[in-house]
């Protein structure tokens, strides 16, 4: 096989082939990263899909996979990871490397803990995606210039730790380390609770869209930036949220108080609260370019 | 003067030359629309920034402009709207036409409901803009696709209508016509809630900055796509959501509501209520492209 120069491992294993892990693989095949790309997933008709679009080289079992690739990537819902997590390590060798790209990191670094090969295992992610889902979501370059978050570093062996930057930096990210805990604190507030508001209104608009012929234009006014969201996957959602639950109730109660204030200004007539409010939440152009 | 082909008037005074009215301005002009363009401001910078950009030929007072221009658009905060447009029509004859861009119309008509020249008027609604004010913020282009709105058609004289129905088709925009009442109503689900809970965000995530050195990476997760709408314009969207009061309470109650049942599902740890919660938003798939 035609080794390229940027070649980190002979063969990486993506197990999960939807908006991330086909993505991922997209772009370990153009950054010349793994010489082979085998696939995984229990649904059969996207892994035919990612085969078909040649995201993969192979699809394979999960135990095969496992036992073939120097690099593992799990690329599934949280809660399924938490539960395939420990099987993988399970199979794997003392130079083998897995890791994942979940959205939350607590449980899962919870429930490989005490596992004998823990420090094969780093915990990612790359905080990038859209509101699509399977493989033919999956895009080329999604990753360049996000950040790509490591968790719990000191946990992982140098090497593991090691070989997932170097996978990250061949994706265009920029590498941040954090805690697990305040990871999964600061994307209840960057990404979790927006995702809940976008379902709220989602909801909203198509409770009213019930009684009328047609609710007209969501293009226009600030609907679709808001709501483009909520057609991000249930799969996917519901153990985020679950997984993440006192962050995100936390954050969600903070939301509530906020929008409460906004409420009572209108109520009240308040104008001058009301401008006072907004103009606070203006702010979020320093920091929001 | 050298006449376009497509000129409908001689000129054409912009009152308000922000965001919307600058937007207006340039069409205006790339499309031959009106021979001249008068631009009036209260604010000095705006007026010598918009002749700068040459968004406007001139620059004159609201007086002058009145008395020369065949066609007047306003396009100042609803707020503002209320008070100048009846000055506006008086000061008009039967042969000018005003029209103005809010994106609330039953004060406005209310407003004018009585005046002599009423039938001059025709409430528009360009259902378009984006997050940012000012003259600097004129977009060319901002309106082709869009939908405009004609509200209360029977109560404008069919002449003035066409006239603005002619600016509208100039600028690229497909014309729908609603009762005001119903216009605002769609507006708070479509437009006004979208904003009030991105302001909310927005709030809420630079509270929390006040206790960590950084939000990290506020442009991926999804932060940004829903708190994009925060930094729009206190002084367009405080009149807003007070002129528009009763609609936007009775959305944000049903909103609240919704992110209550969401709320509840994760505080309950209860996957399947939460996934179908997340399901039926997902719907908005259909409506939202």
């Amino acid at each position: 096989m035609k080794q390229s120069a940027n070649q980190a491992v002979n063969s990486v294993a993506v197990v999960g082939l939807g908006l991330i892990g086909g993505s991922f693989a997209r772009d370990i095949r153009s950054s010349g990263f793994a010489g082979r790309i085998i696939g995984v997933d229990n649904n059969p008709a996207h892994a035919a899909r990612a085969r078909e679009l040649r995201l993969v080289d192979d699809i394979a079992t999960l135990a095969d996979a496992v036992a073939l690739a120097d690099l593992i990537i799990v690329a599934v819902p949280v809660d399924v990871a938490e539960r395939l997590l420990p099987r993988v390590l399970d199979g794997i060798g003392a130079d083998q490397t897995v890791t994942d790209v979940c959205s939350t990191k607590e449980t899962l670094l919870k429930a490989v803990r005490q596992h004998p090969r823990r420090e094969r295992f780093v915990a990612g992610h790359p905080m990038a995606g859209t509101e699509h889902s399977g493989p033919d979501a999956a895009l080329e370059g999604l990753f360049r210039d996000k950040v790509g978050i490591i968790c719990n570093r000191e946990e992982s062996a140098p090497a593991a730790v090691a070989l997932v930057e170097q996978l990250y930096e061949a994706l265009g990210m920029r590498i941040e380390y954090l805690d697990g805990s305040r990871h999964d604190m600061h994307v209840a507030f960057v990404s979790h609770v927006s995702h809940a508001i976008s379902y709220a209104l989602a909801l909203t608009v198509l409770e009213k869209e019930r009684d009328e012929r047609q609710i007209f234009n969501l293009a226009s006014g600030g609907f679709s930036s808001t709501a483009r969201l909520a057609k991000s996957s249930a799969a996917m959602w519901t153990p985020i949220f679950l997984a993440n639950r006192d962050n995100v109730l936390s954050v969600l109660d903070t939301y509530l108080e906020k929008l409460g204030e906004l409420r009572t200004a209108i109520a009240d007539n308040d104008s001058q609260s009301l401008n006072a409010l907004i103009s606070a939440a203006n702010d979020i152009r320093r920091v929001l370019q």
